[in-house]
């Protein structure tokens, strides 16, 4: 019976899990939105989901380590909860970071409207797609999906390098853009560390699934 | 003290609601990408999902008749619950809807794959910028923008209509897409109902900021 129960709580961490992440992707979602279609409503809504994603984390939390307390849990179940603990962990400063973007975008409200040479909605896009996938990859126990999260991870530092460079570039060309064109160097930047928290995820989720710390191997492979 | 409790309650209700949401939002975009992308482990994520949804769905219910039992709340915020509990429901179908397009996709999955003359990504966009308009406008109390959600359902409905007619000369045309076009008129008529539903959760929201049944005036116009 309590193995049942046991059983039971575990998926609804899972539902939990769920929810925040959508939480999560959503912020990603609605700050860029904001930021393409200067929109103040849509920055506003962006900081309420700030305080859905925190109460979220909290329960989140504390039913993970009530789980850890109450049942011990073992090896694989073990594992998959410590795993839960820091997906959370890493979904909320997504939510951090896309505050930031809708920051920025309020500060650039006041600005003149600039045409960049940045396609943020793709980036937006790409990283949402990111974070989907690794919350995929840990609820199918996917290894290999989670795998192509770290590689997806590349090609959103591409964008980033790419869209660094190209600011930099319309800053020499055109001075009088430069404080439009570092909110968008900034604004990139936050979209490469929310794919960067999309890829802790996956990791997370290879360490939970292969019981292997992915983790060292990389740092011993990069020595 | 117990009025400084019961706010706090309501501003957590509120979190809860912007977790159903954005999982109700998530499911929509979901189930699209799965279609288009006939990705089968989509599929398998809104149902997923799905679950996630029907778990939020019970507590925020019942953190809502709890709040209507203990505090017995008048006036403004006692319409506030009671549309939090509509709009809840509204969001659990949004999720059946979505649940709906994933299983016609999983029944495309063994056909041979047809380009569809319907923009299926902008009927999905669309009806996703309605549910997180709808809920925006609950969240700040703004029955403007809850008009303009439901000014919004005339595109989709238009959408679909068209969709409808577009798919019925195809299969006149090239008889031998018969199936896979039947799916795509199925899969738009479950758009259009999400969309109703987020024009259901718009009108809840005129009804809680006004203090007017806005589906009765409506109604009588109709007559």
């Amino acid at each position: 019976m309590p193995r049942i129960h046991f059983h039971q709580q575990l998926s609804e961490l899972k539902d939990k899990l769920m929810a925040m992440a959508a939480l999560a992707q959503q912020a990603v979602e609605t700050a860029v939105d904001a930021y393409l279609q200067r929109d103040k409503g849509l920055c506003k809504y962006v900081k309420q989901n700030e305080t859905a994603i925190n109460t979220a984390q909290r329960e989140l939390d504390e039913m993970a380590y009530e789980l850890l307390a109450k049942e011990q849990p073992m090896a694989i179940d073990l594992r998959f909860i410590l795993a839960v603990i820091k997906i959370n962990g890493d979904l909320e400063r997504i939510g951090d970071q896309s505050m930031g973007i809708a920051r920025r975008t309020k500060e650039t409200l006041n600005m003149e409207e600039v045409d960049l040479p940045v396609d943020f909605a793709a980036m937006g896009e790409f990283a949402g797609r990111m974070i989907r996938s690794a919350v995929q990859a840990l609820l199918d126990g996917d290894a290999q999906l989670a795998e192509s999260v770290r590689e997806m991870d590349d090609d959103i530092d591409r964008m980033n390098r790419r869209a660094h460079a190209d600011l930099l570039k319309l800053i020499e060309e055109k001075p009088e853009f430069t404080q439009q064109a570092m909110k968008g160097i900034l604004i990139a930047k936050n979209l490469e560390r929310i794919a960067d928290h999309a890829s802790n995820i996956a990791t997370d989720v290879i360490f939970w699934v292969r019981g292997a710390d992915v983790r060292h191997q990389l740092s011993m492979s990069m020595d």
